[in-house]
C-alpha cells in the first residue's frame, strides 16, 4: 500500500535519547488531527492508541478505507467531542503508519533497518510525542486520553511532564505488564519468529512477507481481547455456513473462521517487525519499577485531575491492576475517580459500542471542561 | 526416536466404525499397566490421558526417560495406590505413543497417512479402548479417573458403558468445549499449519518436521494450562541470567525463556500431526449435543458413583463447567460428590503437587474401594 501521500507528518529535528542508549535524530512522527484548536489553545486532547492502532481514530482511515480504530468515542457529538475538542494522535514511534520504525531506510547505510531499528519503550513513544505540542503552540493539553496501551502512555505521559495535561484518562490498562501479558506478546513475537519469510525481519529487502506468522500473532492476541463468556454468547460452538461437522481442518465452527479472518486482514494493514517492537515496548513497561517500587512517585508533580475506566471481564488489563493506579495516586491525596463498566466485551469494550463506558468517559471529559 | 522396543500393544481385530464415517480395522492400541489385578478382577482403573499425554503414566517414561505424566497421583501407596489397583493407560488413537495415529503407514497405500487419516472423536477414543477390558478378561472396571481431555473421555465413556465402572471420577474438564476453548486449539493448528515444514502434513514423507510451529502451539497452550496470579507468583518481571534488560528480542523475562523451554522440549515427543488430530477431537466434544441438550441423558443407564473435581484458577475448564456435570447428575438423582480445589496453579493443578487434591482423590478412591 502507498500510505504517504496520506499522512501528515511533522519531523522531529531535536536529538531524543532513547532508554537502549541510543540517540535518534530528524525523524518523522506521522499524526492525524480532527476539530479545531481553540484561540486560547487550551481544548486539545492528545489520543494514544493501542498495540495495533495508528493515528486515524476517528473517520474513514484513508489507508485502509475503513472507520477509524475509536469511531465510536471521538467525532461530533461523541465521547470526545470533535466539535469541542481538538483531538490529536500520532502514530508510535517503532510502528508502521509513517512515524520512524523498523520499515523505515537506515540513512546511515540506506537499508531498511528491520531488526537493526533500536528497541523502543512507551517512555521513548511519549517523549517523542510531546513535541506535538510545541509543534502546535500547545501550553498545556486539556486531556490526555488512551486505553491498552494507549492507557500506558497516558500513565508515562503524565509522569514525564506533570505540567502538560489538565485531566488524564487511562483506560484499561497497567502500570506494569504482567507475566501473563509478556507470555502473550512473546507467543506473539514466536509466531512471528517462526515463519519462514521472517529471514530474521529482512523479508522487506527479500520481498517477502512473514505473514502466516503474523496472523498467528492476530489470532492469538485476539483470544485476549475478548472475554469467554463474550466468546460463548457470541460463537459458542455455532457451525459456520454448514449442517454438521465436516470432519477435516477446515474451519467448522465460527470462531474458528472469524479468527482466520482476523488474521488475514491484520496482515493487510500491519508490519511484522512493527509488531516486534511495539509488544517489546509493552514488555518493558514498568513504571512502578521506574520509581523504585513506589508507583505514587510516578504522579506526585502533577495536579491534575485523573479518571481510571477499567471492564469487569477484561481479563488482560484486569480491573485490580487499573484500581492499583488509583491506589496509588489515592495515597497521595491525587484528585482521581474511577469507574468499572459492565460489560462482556472483555478487553476490547474500549473500542466497542459500549454505551456506559461511552457515556461516562464523556461525561468526565465534558464536565472537566466546563469546569476548567 | 525409537519407541516400538518400549511399547506394550494391542492389536485390535474388531471393526471399530469411527464417527466419521470410516472404519478401522487391525489398528493397534498402544497401552501400560501398574500394579497387579486381583483374582476377582474388580480393582482395575482405567486412566485415560489428556491431549499431551500417553499410556507411561508414572515411573520412568521409558521413551523420554523423565516422569510420567502423573507421577504424583499414581503409584504405590499414592492417591491412585498401585499397591492397591490395577493402573491400565492407553494411548489414544490419533496420537504418537503407539496407538493408530497420522504417522502411521496407510496400509491400502503403504504411505504415510499425514493428513489422510481420518478425523477422530472422543468417542471414537473410549470406543478403541473398551477392548482393553476383554484384554485382560475385566468385567467391571473399579474406576475410570482423567482430567482434561481425560475427564472428557471419562464421561463419554461411562455414557457409552453404562455398567463399565463402578466409580468415576472426572477431573478438570467440561461436557462440550466453550468457544474459548476451540479458539486456542484452532490458533494452535494454524500455528502449525503455518510453519513451512509441515507441507500439508507430508512432513515425514519430506524427511522434515514443523517443529517452529508445534513449539508455538505448545506455549501458546502452557500460557492456557496456568493461570494469571500463578504466572504472576513464579515469573513475575523477574529476568532471565542478567541483571539489566537488554534491549532485543532475546528473552530477557524468565517467563520467555520458561516458554521457549517448553515449546523446545515437546517437539522432541511430540507429532505435529497428531496435535492437529487429538486438538480437532477435543473441539467436536459435545456430550450436551449428543444427548439433544440434556446432559442427564448421557448418564440416566449407569449406577456408578461420581466424583467431579475442578480448581478455583483454572480458567480453561473453570469450575462452573465441571459444576454442569454436577447438575446434570444431581437432576437424576445420580450418586454424585463434588469438589473445587483451591489452587493457584491453574489447569495443571490436577498434574501437579496440590496436596489438597491429591488426598482428596485417595480418599474418594479408597472409600469407594472399601465399601464396594
Amino acid at each position: 500500500m502507498n500510505i504517504k501521500e496520506n499522512i501528515k507528518t511533522l519531523v522531529i529535528k531535536k536529538r531524543l535519547k532513547l532508554d537502549c542508549g541510543k540517540t535518534i535524530n530528524n525523524f518523522p512522527l506521522a499524526y492525524e488531527t480532527y476539530g479545531s484548536l481553540n484561540k486560547n489553545k487550551d481544548n486539545a486532547i492528545l489520543v494514544f492508541h493501542a498495540l495495533t492502532g495508528d493515528q486515524f481514530v476517528t473517520g474513514i482511515n484513508p489507508v485502509t478505507k475503513k472507520d477509524g480504530w475509536w469511531s465510536y468515542a471521538v467525532g461530533p457529538n461523541k465521547s470526545i467531542d470533535t466539535n469541542k475538542y481538538f483531538v490529536i494522535c500520532a502514530n508510535v514511534i517503532g510502528g508502521c503508519m509513517g512515524s520512524f520504525g523498523p520499515s523505515h531506510k537506515n540513512p546511515d547505510t540506506n537499508k531498511i533497518y528491520g531488526t537493526d531499528f533500536p528497541v523502543i519503550t512507551i517512555n521513548d513513544m511519549v517523549n517523542a510525542q510531546v513535541n506535538l505540542l510545541d509543534h502546535f503552540d500547545i501550553k498545556k493539553l486539556f486531556s490526555i486520553v488512551g486505553g491498552s496501551m494507549g492507557g500506558m502512555q497516558v500513565l508515562q505521559f503524565i509522569s514525564n511532564f506533570p505540567d502538560k495535561a489538565s485531566t488524564v484518562v487511562p483506560i484499561a490498562c497497567t502500570s506494569s505488564h504482567s507475566a501473563q501479558n509478556i507470555a502473550f506478546n512473546e507467543l506473539g513475537r514466536q509466531a512471528i519468529a517462526s515463519d519462514h519469510n521472517w529471514s530474521d525481519g529482512k523479508y522487506l529487502s527479500n520481498n517477502t512477507l512473514p505473514d502466516k506468522g503474523l496472523s498467528v500473532a492476530r489470532m492469538a492476541a485476539h483470544i485476549t481481547y475478548l472475554s469467554k463468556k463474550g466468546l460463548q454468547e457470541k460463537f459458542g460452538r455455532k457451525l459456520q455456513e454448514r449442517d454438521a461437522l465436516k470432519f477435516g481442518f477446515d474451519a467448522d465452527f465460527q470462531i474458528e473462521s472469524y479468527l482466520r479472518y482476523q488474521g488475514s486482514v491484520f496482515v493487510d494493514r500491519f508490519d511484522a517487525n512493527s509488531y516486534l517492537y511495539i509488544t517489546r515496548a509493552m514488555d518493558y513497561f514498568d513504571l512502578v519499577k521506574q520509581f523504585d517500587g513506589n508507583l505514587s512517585n510516578a504522579f506526585k508533580k502533577t495536579k491534575a485531575k485523573f479518571f481510571v475506566i477499567s471492564f469487569t471481564s477484561d481479563w488482560l488489563y484486569p480491573t485490580q491492576e487499573n484500581k492499583d493506579i488509583v491506589i496509588a495516586l489515592n495515597a497521595i491525596g491525587a484528585d482521581v475517580g474511577f469507574v468499572e463498566i459492565k460489560s462482556d466485551k472483555g478487553h476490547d469494550s474500549f473500542l466497542l459500542d459500549v454505551p456506559d463506558f461511552l457515556k461516562t468517559l464523556k461525561n468526565f471529559l465534558d464536565k472537566s471542561y466546563s469546569e476548567r
